[in-house]
């Protein structure tokens, strides 16, 4: 397939794989909000998914009139129970009866307690599950991942190291086949007083070992040598890397909250989506605030990750 | 004096004020690159600056030459040695012979080594110095400060509070009469386990004892209520900050650095600066790689905030 290089285009790249392999099921628990119902609708007529409804049936079947989509489209499950929709909801995926799980009307609480869950929910082994934003962002010709700054918040080297790997995953589901990987820092030299420099020191070594696979990874780098390749000439930073990076490991929450964030307000003509990553299956988490278009951007990228993870 | 509203502005605004009372006088610390001496010429000729040269003085006058200003213009200072430089140019200000201590070509520790001297440096007590970024984002009706991205690595509750008040003070130098000053975080909620919301609820009480002065303080808040109206809507925060904020107080470097470049990279149409604040005098800090533009916009705000601290 071909690298998935924008937003828009990645709509374009789900509809083809979907149409090769078929579509994805979603399974969404507590199903319960018009306009999240309304994005699964969008992503059911381009031919990319279909939906498992999890929730009080009355509910359900109002919600999926309000957004004018039609009830015998949509399987429906009917749970009153909060915390339990999540735990069905989830139960759907990892029996394989769906591939995509997917937070509705319930609190994260509930919806992230069905993902953990040790006997039906979607965790691998002892990996670590972390978030993803992805951006397009006018001028830049690719896209650019972001993590982990929603799920994760102070991860330590052993987390770090599985959001590389499940951040790379995610990554090439799009076509970027060896994803150029940045540790985020403040500064690209090493400082031992700057404790997410040795971290990057350590990610790059595991790399180099073969402890990370299908990308390359390097770091230290500040935002703008590892993204804009003329500030990384001035800086004379030797790095394969360096101004061309497509995904952007941040230190901790707060630095990767504010990024994603300044992307999606500041940079006119960009669009921001995002995902929960590194579990048996993808896992959308979207909130209330994103629009439509975010909503069904982060389906898109989660049936691209599900055709990828098989 | 009128609020400054974009850096465009904030040219003009330092105009007017340099007609009224007067130019400020720039001394910088080993002046040998024509670049920054391009940009020291274009704010004398806009009536901003006057300036004091230090450094090898075949160096500096091949450089005025090359920058296609004229050595009368200038005061130059003869100082072979490199950290003599930095302690020869900022006791020119601690002395009151200059207004404003900038960097030329000597390494940052000693131009830092001559700001923090103990005798002829620019500390004042105790207050922690901070670095101030600044920005004009297109869509924005106001200039964004974010502090510290650049300086204070990981500051305490006691540095963060001096960085407000450093921050605060320069933004009222720009006519900013009350910042409204968020405490950025990636969650508007208080979490026992995200330490910088609790640094945040501390420094809003002390905003409310009057421990923090000509300022409104709020937080925690993520970027998107910081900033955006509607996304604080949204939030049903009630907040005289949330959505409005003129500065970001970040919790640590790699946040503020993030932000500041993701800004300066990804807004089309914005412009940043740079300043380093809470001194004695305003001190410019600009690097190499900065544009002549963002050279000049970071010495027109030392200029604004020089005629502010009298």
């Amino acid at each position: 397939m071909e690298q998935v290089r924008s937003l828009s285009q990645l709509i374009e790249e789900a509809r083809k794989l979907c149409s090769e392999k078929g579509r994805k099921r979603i399974s969404v628990a507590m199903a319960e909000d018009a306009g999240l119902i309304s994005a699964i609708e969008e992503a059911r007529k381009l031919g990319l998914v279909d939906a498992t409804l999890v929730g009080n049936s009355e509910k359900v079947k109002a919600c999926i009139e309000e957004a004018g989509a039609n009830e015998t489209d949509y399987h429906i499950i009917a749970e009153d129970n909060e915390a339990k929709c999540g735990i069905v909801a989830v139960t759907e995926v990892s029996a394989g009866r769906a591939d995509i799980y997917m937070k509705g009307q319930l609190h994260t609480d509930n919806f992230l307690r069905g993902m953990l869950n040790k006997e039906v929910g979607l965790r691998v082994g002892k990996n670590a599950i972390s978030h993803c934003y992805f951006h397009s962002i006018p001028g830049y010709d690719r896209v650019i991942f972001i993590a982990d700054g929603a799920f994760n918040m102070y991860p330590d080297l052993k987390m770090k190291k599985d959001i590389v790997q499940n951040t790379v995953n995610f990554a090439r589901s799009l076509g970027v086949d060896t994803p150029k990987v940045a540790c985020l820092c403040a500064v690209e030299m090493v400082n031992p007083d700057m404790p997410c420099t040795l971290d990057a020191t350590a990610l790059v070594q595991m790399y180099k070992r073969g402890q990370l696979k299908n990308c390359i990874v390097d770091g230290p780098l500040a935002l703008d040598n590892a993204i804009d390749e003329e500030a990384a000439r001035i800086k004379h930073i030797k790095s394969d890397v360096a101004g061309r990076a497509d995904i952007l490991i941040v230190p901790q929450i707060e630095v990767g909250n504010a990024l994603a964030k300044s992307i999606s307000f500041f940079a006119k003509g960009s669009e921001t989506a995002g995902l929960i990553v590194g579990a048996a299956a993808p896992v959308v988490l979207t909130s209330r605030a994103d629009s439509p278009r975010a909503k069904l951007l982060s389906i898109a990228g989660a049936v691209m990750l599900a055709h990828h993870q098989g």
